[in-house]
Parts: C-alpha cells; structure tokens; sequence
C-alpha cells in the first residue's frame, strides 16, 4: 500500500485492459495534434528553440504517468510557466543564447528539486501563502504581458521588455518598421481562432455533431492554421518575401542534457525557480482536482509535488524546460476520454513521432502564426468581470490583487507574485491581529448569551462577560490584553470578569503569557478572572502549566452557571462590603 | 480631546498639585541615583563613552513625558537595546570611534523615525509578529552574551565577540592577561550586588524597616558599590596598579548633535533599527502595561509608539543613542511613588546635575565595578524555569524560543530576532493551514450534533455533515476542497453533504471560490452542498457574490433542521430510485 501511494502507477497499470488501452490511444492522438503548435509556441515565448518545447513535452510526461495522482492531467510547457522562463533565464543570458538554453535547463532541475523536497518534507501548505485573488490576479497581468510580447510577431519587427511599459516603448518604436504580408498572415491566423473558439463548435452542431466531438474537433482548429499556412508560405513563397518562419527544426529524440553545476548560477536562478515551482503546482493542482471530482477521484496534493518534480528533474535531462499541468490541454485530454496517465505515455510517444518525421514539414511556418495561437490562448486568462467580483465581495482581497497585477505589470513577474504573497500577509496578520470579541449578556428568561450591541440582554454592572470568537495565539494575545484591560479601565464598578472560551479552539504559550498577565493586572485591580465553556484539549493543555492555580476566579463548565455562581458571589461581596483582595483569596501573598 | 489623545501631558498637568509634585519629587530622586551608574554601564555596554549614556538619560525621559500615556514608564539606555546598538553600530565601523558614536545617533534617529511611522499609520500590531517565547528567548541569550561580553573588564582583559563561541574564544585566548587585582575588584563587587539583591532587604527588614523603603534601599546597592569602589581605587592607589577606570568625563550639558544624513550609512542600519525598535517598544509596553493595571491606567500602545519614537528623536539630537522603557527602573519608580511622568522630567533634571558636577567624582570608578552592575542585572534576564514550562506547554512554541536563544548565542542578534520570527510565523502558517474541523452527527434524542470520533451518534449514509471550527481564509480554502472531497471519494453511498458553519467569523475571497469548487465538484460528483448555521454577516458578505445562486443545496438555520431536511430529500431520492443530478436541480445546465 505504501508502494502505490508513491507510486501511483502501480494501482492503475493493475487492472489495465484492451478497453482502457483504446480510450487512452484516442485521448493521446487528440492530445498531441494540440500538443504539437503548442509546444513549438510556448518555447519561442519562452525565447527557446522551437525544438525545446517539443522536448519539454516527452520525457515529462513520462515522469508524471509513473508518479502522479491524477487520471487527466496533461502536462509539458503552459504560457506563464514560459513567461517566467524567459524572464528568469534572460535575467542571466539573451534569450536564445547558448547560456539562455543552459539557464533554463537549470531553472527545470532546480524546479523539480525543490518541488521533490516540497513533497519529501509535506510542505505542500506553503502553497497556500498564494491567495487565489493573487493567483488570479498574477495569471492576468501575465495573460496581458504575454500578448504584448506576441504583438512583435504579429508585426513582423522585433521588441522586447519584461515590464509592459517598456514593451510598449519598444513595439511603438518599432511600428515604423512593420511587415504589412506578416500582419496580414498574424491577423487573418488571430481572427480565425478567435472564430474556432467561439463559432466553430455551434456551426459544428448546428451540422449534426454531437456537443463533445464539435467540442474536440474545435480544438484542432491550431494545427489547422498551421498546416494552412505552412502550405500557403511554401506556396506563395512567402519565405523570400521576409515572412518569418520557424526554420529547420533538427529531426532528433529528445536528446541527453547534463544541467551545469555551477553554483553562482544556481543561486541566481534559486528564487524564480521557488516562485515558477510553486505557481506551477498551484495550477496544475488545481486542474487535476477539478477532473478528478468528475469521477469521485483523488489527487494527493503531496504526491503531486513529487509528481511534478520528477517531471522537471527529467525536462533537464533531456534537453527541455520547466513544465507544468496545463488546463487546455488536460480538460482535453479528460473529454477525449483518457483513462489513465498511460495516455500521456502515448501523448508522449506522438511528439516524439512528431520530432523525429514530422519537423521538416514545419519549417515553413510562420512564427506569426505561432504568436496568434499564443495571443487567443493567453486572452482567454484576462477576466475582468473576475476582478469585479473580488471587488464587490472583499476590499482586502481586491487590494491584494490589484497589487499583483500592478506589480507584475509595471516591475516584472517575480516582483509581483512576492508583492501579492506580502501584502496578503500582511492584511493576514493585520486581521488576525484583531479577533473578533464582545460582551455578552443573558437573554431574559434563557440560558443564552448574546452580544449586548445587538440584542437585548441583561448585565451586572459588578460582572462582565467577554465572548472571544477565536483561537488565542501570539498574534492576537497583545490585543486581548488591551481589549480586557480597558474594560476594566473604564469600569469602576467591575469586580468579575469571565471569559467565554466557546470558540477558542487553542491557546498558545504567548497567549497563556498574555492571560496569565490578565489575571495578575485584574488581581491587582481587585478584579477576578473565570473562565467559561473552555473546551477538552485546551483545557487539558491549560493544565500542563500553573495557570489554574494562579488564577482568582474559577473555570465554569457552562456560561450560564458562571454567571449564576459568580452573581451570588458579587451579591455577598456587596452586603458584606467587603471586595476579598482577589490575591488573598487565593493565598497568593 | 484629540489634542489630549496625542498629547497626554495635557491630560496629567490639568490636576497637578503640590502633593503630586513632592510624590514625584521623590521618586525622580531616587531613580536618578538608580540611573546614573546604570547610565555609565550601559553606555560602557554599548562601545560608547560613559557621557553619552547620561545624555541618553536626559532628553529622551522629557519627550516621553509629553507623548508618553504611562505614569509610570522611566525611559533609558536598557542591557539588551545597549547590545543590540553594539551589535549594529559595530558592523559600520570599531566601537568608540567617531564613526562608531555616528552610527549609533543614526540608530537612534532611524529607530525614532521609525517608531513614529508605526505610531502614525497605526502598525502596532507588527509588534505581534514577536512572540512571547521568542521574546524570551532573545532575552535570556542576549543575557548571555553581555553577560559573557562583561566578563574581560572583570577579569581585565580585552575580548569581543558578536557571537557566543567567539566571545568565549577571545576570552580563553586572553586569559594569561589577567589582571588579578581587578580581578578582585570585580569579583566582589558582584558578589556584593548579588547579596544585595537577595539578602539586604530581609535583613533591613528584620532591623525594623518597613518592606517598600527597604526594598528601595537595596535597590540603591550598586551607588554604594561605585561610591566604595572609587573611594579605595583614589585612596589605595590602583589606577596606578593598572585597574583601569573610567576616566574622566566632560562636564556638560547633553550636546546638540545632528545625525549624518549619510544614505549608505541608513541603508546600512535599517533593519537592525527597525529589529531594535520592535524589540524596545515590545518590552516597554509590557512593563507600562504591567504597571498600569495596578492602579486601573491605560495605556496607548500606538500612541506610546510616538511617545517613544519621540523619545529615540531626542537621543539622536542631543548626543545619545537608542532608548526605550527599562524594566527594573520603572518598577522603582512607580514603587517610590511617581505619580505622573513629571517624575521622568525630574530625573532628566538630576541627571543633567550630575552630568554638570558629579562626573570629576566618577573619573576613578573601575570599569569592573560597571561590569559588575551588568552582569548582576542581566544574569536575571536569564530564566531556565521559563524554558522548561513553555517546553511542558506547547512543543512548537518551544521550538521557535530555543532556535530564538541558539540562533542568537551563535549567528548574532539581528540573526535570533530574524530566526524567532520566522519559525514562529511558519509554524503559525502550517496551523492556520490545517485547521479543526469533525464529521458529526446528532446525539440520539437532542437536537446537538457532535464529533462521531467521540460520542455515540446518529448519521446516514447518504449525508455528511462536517463541521468547520475556523473562519475561512486563504490559507486553510485548499485544506477545505481536499477534505471535502476526500470525503466524497471515500464514500460512493453520499449524495449530500452540510458544512456546519456555526464557527465560522469570516470567509475571504479565497475561500469563497474554494467553495465555489467545491460545489462544482461535488456537482460533478453527484453530490448536494447545503451549508447550516451561517453567521449574519458571513451571509450578508456571501450574498454579495453568485455563490448562493449557484449552490445546488440550500442554506439552513439550524443544523437540527437541515438534517432533518435533507434526509426527507434523500428519502424522496431512495423512493424514487431516481438521484437527481444536483446540476439540472439548479438549471446549471
């Protein structure tokens, strides 16, 4: 059993059939004529040969069918994920260089290592730190980035930037220098698979398709574009009329790589490699579980970290770059009815095919081409109507947002994920800083108390409740102080103060400091401190240290016999004049 | 009364009378005599000359008294702020040179500045970033290492160290240097101080004195140990025997002095002024707190970050360096009855008379004998007892204070408060990630659900009900969708599930969508979401979203009723044979 949690494989090649076999074979013939246009698009986004991507989509996903949880998921090269290549790489070397190409390889081992160290040490959760409005907000501004940057292709001149404003400087620069056949081609291309994705598959089912293959057959619409104008460059020549094309691409396998080991180089490439891992698996997770809950499936979050770190660690050793799950083309993959992940053993199988005949047929493509599938693809991730609804549900979380896509926008895409993760924190900790907490009182004539701010209750003017509405820890233990303290501050009269624990799941050290705090400041005001409904385990822990026994009131199973009790002993305090020294009463001096 | 809110001297001078001034009076005149060899010590403490720690001991004490909220708070040169200034004035340039003495007017002008941002823009509550555990911690190691630091005028030698085992290193490799009749000196000046400490006030006791005045008396011990240790160092000569002693010290009032504007310098010394700002104003605030209570005062914290930024402003423009509110020194002062910070302008008065005509006095004082004052007070900051309760208490908490204590002992200061805060905020982060939350069912004959792991209960196969005891954030929204869903792949009888939200205070934007996927996937699953006993505000918020429009089950009051609902609904279905698809239920498709 421990064997097939990590690895997967060996639970389902178990029951493998000539059935399961047939819908994978399918899923990957479908997968791959997508996978092709794709691969060779994403790598020059990535400033890579066209060959790389092809590379980055074989022996990947290999690695990923041996180790990962998910039935459906399709990985190999995504937009953002190359976005951040190029940005990371080309930090250290010109993209396209010999050292750009080295750089990458090395982003993908140091991407795999720290995602296999991630699953190793189960530190999954520090992918939480990426709030979805950051996340979000990140895959937006990266959308727009990335479409700026296809813009150059479309045009037929040259630009670059890793800021959208100097994008912009540089392509308005360069407009004088546009190549009316390459827009031409680039537009016509955009146009069309703006129309695939939003006509073809209606028009389909308007001829008698059926949902799912007008659906599948509306995907293919890239490689249609491509073989189209491939023909049409050749035809046309289109090539001598300064068209420019893909090129030769070397008929080869996916070829053995050695990543270098040079230290310097690693620690440069050390935190993009951390953010592009993690933002890697945050989207690829999500995907997975998404297609795993249509079949009641499971994906284990840990197991994936392996997964996809297995998949890198082998896209650097054989000539690829950092690869994670991609949405397209994993919801694909699931509609064309693959089973397993043997069907991207299979997808696999196909590029590999595809690299060894079928690259001398794409030398002629235009890359224009390739940036208009880019630019539809990437499009699709800019959603306003998501930012207005952040909007319109939280403040804080439209903020965090905001930043993100500011950051990313105007100083880069590293820049903005750590601004994002920062300032989520903060508005985090901030919140956390301050719980929630009221006075209660009793509802007449029930054993119910409610804040006195919104219902009618009843209150001792000798007795305060304070209800606490969360888990007391290090973060909000100051506060708790200064919340208690100024009642007491504020009340003369006040003789008892209780403290409803009903929702306080834990109290940490800091916390027990701040109480026991309490309790000295209160005795010395001549106030008692009780505790009610405290739960099992924090009370159990409570007893642990000497809080108990210093503490001047007492610890009541219920509110109501709290409050009862602690009345009858304000009652004879009162007749009796006398306010017993809460220190004396419990032999603390 | 804004003006009085920012300005708390308004407040205090408004009743101030005759008996209010003699309380004070008499307090100042005994925290002046506390202060001044403490002045010296500190000050020797932190490689800077003894006058600089008497002018620290001037300005600050009145700006506190005008923006200060504490009646009784004696601001100052404090042990571990002196360590903290050494540790970071000394990475710029060699303690006692100009530079160094520069550096240290930068520290207290960026700490102020600081402060004063933190108190303006409300930021207090980064403060709780710190830890108690990693407050103690870093305490109790920082006692150690001045403790260690001290240890070569004791034994008259010269040794340095940041860190524990260089120190320790330095002190060995300079042992055959010793200087034994400063030896002696040293050695029972400390064995005085420690007697003192325990044994003088029981026995002033026992001779009849009352508990507060001797209590103060011993507490004036180290004046008497520099008024006997300079007497015999003038009469035996010993200067000339080589005990080195302070020297002499100018006469004068505190200078005015303007802080380098030097940019490199300020970039230098950020972050260690800002750890030595967070780390003063935390322990100053506790005091103030501490003392507060007893007479039903309240403290400010955001306004004692100006008070005491105002306070580290006026060190750095009169010739001081870092200051903030020193523990045993307020003790003395609200014990000898200091009625309002009048009494912190009286000492800042004595302070300046001694500066003018008692510094010819102290010219002969061994530094040992200063030592000696230093490691007495700091070897009580170092508490085991603590240690072992927080170990007994909460294992990571336990853990965040002992990386606190090794990281400073061995990498620095900067590096301990760094470490503390970071291992604190990590495991926070990974509870906060994996919050509580039980499958439960009903109490046979009640309308209570509780925990099936622990009690008896009543469920169905078909209905889950889960109870969630966090509010909602970003980062437990993914713990959520896979313990939601792990559920459903477990369990291929379910077909609807409740999230009992009764202790849920909160569900932000991450979550929102978390439970947006949820309720797709379970859709996808065949599988009914109802929510019950959704707080107020939380459906207020969540009506603002499309997420209701889209649950495919209903949000119930009560727990009770939703049960009973849903297994009506599920009857119906078990009837009829017929499992609605929860999509079609809403119109979703």
């Amino acid at each position: 059993m421990r064997a097939d949690r990590y690895l997967p494989i060996l639970e389902w090649t178990r029951g493998y059939d000539r059935t399961t076999l047939t819908s994978d074979l399918v899923a990957a013939g479908i997968v791959t004529i997508m996978l092709i246009p794709q691969s060779l698009a994403y790598a020059m986004l990535a400033g890579l040969p066209p060959e790389i991507g092809l590379y980055a989509s074989t022996a990947p996903l290999v690695a990923y069918a041996v180790f990962g949880t998910s039935r459906s998921l399709a990985v190999g090269p995504v937009a953002v994920i190359s976005l951040m290549t190029l940005t990371a790489a080309g930090s250290v070397a010109p993209p396209g260089s010999g050292e750009f190409i080295a750089a990458a390889l090395v982003l993908a081992l140091l991407s795999g290592a720290i995602l296999l160290v991630m699953g190793a040490l189960r530190l999954g959760f520090l992918a939480n730190l990426l709030s979805h409005p950051v996340v979000s907000g990140f895959i937006m501004a990266s959308g727009i980035i990335i479409a700026f940057s296809q813009l150059k292709s479309i045009l037929g001149v040259s630009a670059s930037g890793e800021t959208l404003p100097v994008l912009i400087k540089t392509l308005v620069g360069s407009l004088p220098a546009t190549h009316w056949p390459t827009v031409i081609i680039g537009t016509a291309a955009t146009a069309f698979l703006f129309w695939v994705r939003r006509g073809l598959k209606p028009l389909l089912m308007r001829a008698g398709l059926a949902a799912r293959p007008a659906d599948l057959l509306a995907k293919a619409g890239p490689i249609a574009v491509v073989a189209v104008s491939t023909m049409a460059t050749v035809l046309l020549g289109l090539e001598e009329r300064g068209v420019k094309v893909v090129g030769s691409i070397p008929q080869s396998l996916p070829p053995f790589t050695l990543p270098l080991f040079d230290v310097d180089l690693w620690r440069q490439l050390a935190v993009p490699a951390l953010l592009l891992s993690v933002i890697g698996f945050v989207e690829s997770v999500s995907v997975a579980q998404t297609l795993a809950a249509k079949k009641r499936q499971r994906i284990d979050p840990d197991q994936e970290l392996i997964a996809l770190g297995s998949a890198n660690v082998a896209a650097a050793f054989t000539g690829g770059y950092p690869v994670t799950g991609g949405f397209a083309r994993s919801v694909v993959n699931f509609d064309a009815g693959a089973e397993t992940p043997a069907a991207g053993v299979f997808t696999a199988g196909g590029i590999v095919i595809a690299a060894l005949f079928l690259t001398p047929l794409l030398a002629s493509l235009p890359i224009a081409v390739l940036a208009a599938t880019i630019i539809v693809a990437v499009l699709s991730l800019v959603d306003p109507k998501k930012a207005v609804e952040i909007w319109r549900y939280s403040r804080p979380d439209f903020a965090a947002m905001m930043s993100t896509i500011l950051a990313t926008l105007l100083a880069g895409v590293e820049s903005g994920v750590v601004a994002g993760v920062a300032l989520s924190l903060a508005l985090y900790l901030w919140r956390a800083s301050r719980p929630h907490a009221a006075i209660v009182g009793r509802v007449p004539g029930t054993e119910h108390f409610r804040n006195v701010k919104r219902h009618k209750v009843f209150t001792d003017p000798r007795i305060v409740t304070v209800r606490i509405d969360e888990s007391l820890t290090y973060l909000n233990a100051r506060w708790l102080e200064e919340f208690v303290l100024e009642r007491v501050a504020d009340d003369p009269q006040l003789k008892h103060l209780i403290l409803m624990c009903s929702a306080v799941n834990a109290i940490d050290a800091s916390a027990l400091e701040s109480l026991e705090a309490i309790n000295h400041r209160l005795a010395d005001a001549g106030v008692s401190l009780h505790l009610s409904e405290v739960k099992g385990p924090v009370i159990d822990r409570l007893e642990r240290s000497n809080f108990l026994q210093g503490l001047t009131g007492k610890v009541w199973l219920s509110q109501n016999a709290a409050f009862d009790a602690v009345t009858v002993l304000a009652d004879r305090e009162t007749e009796t004049n006398i306010t017993p020294d809460p220190w004396l009463a419990r032999g603390l001096i």
